[in-house]
């Protein structure tokens, strides 16, 4: 069998049902990871354009728009061991500018910003409950990167209870590889991988919530 | 830059520290997997025999030995976003020969054995509080499949606090390319990629717990 | 100031909104705890029946009825903190009598359930993912003990993103001072705390999901 | 049986093992629970300084110290049921006076703050994550308020694989009965419930991590 239809006879890339409820996070689109002055940014104005019309959009229907950012308390830079095995990560300390949230993605006082300390947007933060709370059934994940902190997100989105969709234009990575990798992973196991203007289109059609 | 350069820069990529308290997990070699009657399953006697080879020398050094399951409770089937995309993981239902461990695996009754209900061996179970009960500082992951559930544990596991040893040749996927390609994501951001030949020696030489 | 005054100045104590997609969670409604031949087990046979009837409405409505059981896998017995502080539950194992959920309760093949391993519902469990994948928002709960497993379960239920009512004469406990005393607490700070009559005629008047 | 008779025989009460590597967790002395002037907080000095007295202690040894504040982005604020039970908690928010650890705890800057969502120190934070990889194996548990925040968070404590150790005059609470309940339950099921001079010279026996 060719892996496609390993992977079909496996019961894995079939279509994800879509709810009415639906929210928008966006990961890491934190200057750390946009501004290319910091080794560990890259570039991503096209996806964060591409975001910030699902976001303007999603916002003026009354959906949640929820970002992530990775921020570290200096007290607890020497006791994670993620930071022994990505210590470029450490340089993301509450309070410096490379943990904001970059203003050409429109983010606005109204929206929840998780602070994480690993990849995962859920792990070790209060979004599964945040999303329980507005009563979403339906996530839309953009940001960055694809192959580590998007990824990590999707999978813990369709394992904390939520739908997952993941517009490929709105996710940014350092290298084609990976994000290419990442997508095929997603698509398979874990989330819908479709654009932006899929997303548009569906999240015009909705009701706001009342 | 190169990608490597461009991963070497961000602070990817560095070398784990190992502890002195290591426990082996074996993710999902379970018949639903490993026994290829099953659509689910792939070839993985090769991967079972090298972490057996490793799993039997930790057991004898009072190291955990954790195996983990999906296995589902018929009344969880309709409610959870994960089957809709990959309904193929419907058929691990609790009681059935597909949730049951691979005897190859030489699997003992004093091993914990974690029923999980979506990719990682960590999210919705009791594993990080076991570790942390036993005082575990490095976790050795193997089983299937690389680019499934061997990933999604092994990212949950460095954010919970444990340093991660991946040992290629113990682990198992339907498809040489998303094996590779996770792996690679490992080795970059959240543990360190070798071998059983090296696990073996590492832990032969460390003294076992009191 | 009295204890009301104070605790009515610190904005606790308010009605918590009803939503229209509710869920029981029966804690731990399972011999071990039900039946008095074994020494963690208490009277709880009136609970028990007047949880019944609610879960028989809710069921016959399409509501999810989802019941708890403390089990243990015998490999994990020696590995966690909480059986030492509390070695009674050690005799929770599981495939042994003592987990099953008790017949008089009513369960059907169709409720799902949570095998836990400490006292809350939702810690190291996939109830919240469950919870969120059914579209829930307000998790009615009932069970033993009031001081314990419930009281824990409230807790992590409206920290996970669900309103929550608790009616007193579903919930048991092995002492009427610990049961009085967490029904305070509770009433006080995480959900409205009400009988089983109001929580009956709170079901009979909504529609069922579609 | 008496109440007594009752939890001896169900395995309750038993002593804690008290392993090598502690930490002291310090739950919410933060402004908006210190300083009467908010309506939420209550006289707690004494406590304060019976904590600051371990804490000095435990930093001078290389012991994690590490603290907690509720803190909501205000994007959270209209989304979490928590909030319409406890509306008092809204006015924790990031950027104020009110979520600051209290300077009388002599708070460091190379301690860890935890901030969190709800009322346990663990749920939805990474304080699991951070105590592994400290390699943490017994927590002592102080701060505010013993009914509420302290006690979830013991209970989260024992689940997540550490032994609790709770110096009772090292708690405050805003009314002595529900102090006293809970402090009974926590002894019987969660924790070892002590005082600062015992856990004072506990700590002053142990040797410094390496």
């Amino acid at each position: 069998m060719s892996q496609a239809e390993v992977y079909s006879a496996a019961g894995f890339g079939r279509a994800v049902p879509r709810g009415s409820r639906p929210a928008i996070l966006v990961v890491d689109f934190s200057y750390g990871f946009t501004d290319t002055r910091y080794p560990t940014a890259a570039t991503m104005a096209a996806q964060i354009a591409a975001t910030r019309r699902l976001t303007d959009l999603a916002r003026s229907k009354n959906f949640p728009v929820i970002y992530t950012t990775i921020a570290f308390h200096a007290g607890e830079l020497g006791l994670l061991p993620w930071l022994k095995k990505a210590p470029g990560m450490a340089a993301l300390v509450k309070g410096t500018r490379l943990v904001e949230i970059d203003r050409a993605t429109g983010v606005q006082p109204v929206d929840a910003i998780i602070e994480k300390k690993g990849a995962s947007a859920f792990h070790g933060t209060g979004l599964a409950a945040l999303l329980a709370g507005a009563g979403v059934d339906t996530l839309i994940v953009t940001g960055a990167t694809t192959s580590g902190c998007v990824r990590a997100s999707v999978v813990d989105a369709v394992q904390s209870g939520f739908h997952v969709l993941v517009p490929r234009d709105c996710c940014a990575d350092r290298a084609q590889a990976p994000h290419d990798a990442n997508l095929y992973d997603i698509a398979q196991k874990y989330g819908d991988v479709t654009d932006a203007d899929d997303v548009h289109d569906w999240l015009i059609g909705l009701p706001s919530p009342d």
